[in-house]
């Protein structure tokens, strides 16, 4: 009567997690494992669509991007993480979506106009990368998700998903379930550049694990007002990536206000408001540096954590496929 | 040291097998699996790229072509019969293989643009049939076929897929086996009306199945020569169905010889051919309708017959999975 709803969420493994990422997704999901029945999915197999030439960095990135999400909270016993690749169904249910779709369908998602866009792919578009789309819907609906938090820019996929989902419960029967985006307030983080977003491909962004002197190095590295010659010039704070940061991450409110005022006003120096920053920030990855600590003298937990949500995962997708299997009325008695 | 080269070829299920079959694919594979480790893969997943509609008529067609294999001598010591869609890893591998080929090099496959046209599809591809050539690729490659008996119209797919498996070996490490075309003598017999092929969808097949009533109708209503309106016309044999038929599977040669040289003068009437080659059909089919009636009794023997090839062809593709995941270093210890 009261199950709880479930989510997917998950990231590709192309490195380690940031601040972007906490404030973007990580807090978020910290919350929503009580509220929802989470499923996390590392997305390995989705970081080959354009890394294809180097899989070898994927195994070691699974790893870390699963200490960083247990390092900020995410419960094993709540959430289920676990590898894209090690779920076979995924791809046997996609090739079953990829006739639901048209060619010049994927060819308007603007997802993937955009990212095409993005990665400079033109007359080289690999396949792959084209019916990304049709995984995506395959990821989502094998595991039934009901939600899935996505950015605006990613509404896109989930209309793709939903097209294939009533065009199979149509054709064959209702058993796959529609996924609803769950469009939140993803707060976007600015790179230490001051460019929009912290990523890891521009080279910008502090990383969870990254330790209290490599953060003081780029705090003081970091982008604030380029109007501003002098500590004496008056200054501004909007957009000033130095203040979006002591917003997000100091909890000393008043300190804040104090920097703020006597910044507009010209009367407090670009050093000092980074070190206020340093301080604020590590006091605030204190804690998941603990964490994770603990984790990096433990691998075989983490190979442990992976297994298990891997295990439970699986189980809902083959049972999905047999739904599917089933409603195609494709379910043999030939199983070898 | 003197191990079998490995052929695979297969057929799709979407119905019964017929003389055309017999005579291009057939009786060559009853010879090849003396000489060659055969698989022969029973492609339900393909048909599904241009019958997703109707999926249902899948499992009864499998157990059709089954038989007909085995009534013709196909032996299941030697050949290995197994399900498509019973081996996920195909489509496993596939993901794999979308991101090594770029969408233009797929809309530039010959055999894709002939199949594209034939089937009228135009803006509503669907991008199952488009990236069909990877999943083939896939199909070959899983099962370390050395060798892959194709028409010269299929010749493309076979390039296609040898690219993928260059690609593959170069990138991350030579583990796939590049399969060479067996490019045969594929006699193509025309159909009971005269077109260049005989076809289920064309309606002018006589099927391994059909009864001696049903194949004396059949060659009762056959095209023949359109320019000949009397018996005592004199006739032309060159592509005169009939006589394909009768050079196929008469046995007995005076009795052809002496049919053709009456045909040419005027001197024998269509009823009298098409008797004698009623009577060769059925003396060719009798033996494989025997074969076929013992299978009807017994669909476990069958159903026994494919869960055993699938379950020995499953092996070898995980087997061979195994292989690529090590190649990409994705061989992670996080298995569920």
């Amino acid at each position: 009567m009261n199950q709880k709803k479930r989510i997917l969420t998950g990231d590709r493994p192309t490195g380690r997690l940031h601040l972007g990422h906490y404030v973007g997704s990580l807090v978020n999901r910290v919350k929503l494992q009580e509220e929802y029945e989470t499923f996390i999915l590392i997305a390995d197999v989705q970081a080959l669509t354009d890394h294809f030439e180097h899989p070898e960095i994927l195994q070691q990135n699974i790893r870390e991007v699963t200490k960083d999400y247990l390092a900020v909270g995410i419960d094993p016993g709540k959430s289920t993480i676990f590898i894209q690749s090690l779920i076979p169904e995924i791809a046997e249910l996609a090739v079953y979506y990829l006739n639901l779709v048209t060619v010049a369908r994927l060819q308007r998602n603007p997802t993937v106009k955009d990212e095409m866009q993005q990665k400079g792919f033109e007359q080289n578009l690999p396949a792959g990368f084209l019916v990304y789309p049709v995984h995506q819907a395959a990821d989502i609906t094998i595991f039934n998700a009901d939600l899935v938090p996505v950015g605006k820019d990613q509404l896109p996929m989930i209309e793709q998903t939903v097209e294939i989902v009533r065009r199979f419960n149509t054709f064959y029967a209702p058993v796959l379930v529609e996924p609803q985006a769950k469009v939140g307030e993803f707060a976007r983080l600015p790179g230490i550049d001051g460019q929009a977003k912290m990523s890891k491909s521009l080279g910008n962004a502090i990383y969870l694990a990254d330790d209290a002197k490599a953060v003081e190095a780029k705090v003081m590295r970091m982008y604030t007002d380029p109007t501003r010659l002098r500590a004496t010039d008056p200054g501004h704070i909007e957009g000033n990536p130095v203040f979006v940061y002591h917003d997000a991450f100091n909890p000393d409110k008043e300190e804040v206000a104090d920097l703020k005022e006597r910044y507009v006003q010209g009367k407090v120096g670009d050093v000092e408001v980074k070190k206020k920053l340093t301080r604020a920030l590590n006091a605030f990855l204190d804690p998941i540096r603990e964490q994770r600590a603990k984790y990096d003298q433990d691998e075989k937990a983490i190979d442990e954590i992976l297994k298990e949500g891997t295990r439970r995962a699986r189980a809902v997708a083959q049972e999905t496929m047999g739904q599917v299997r089933r409603a195609m009325k494709i379910d043999y008695p030939f199983q070898g």
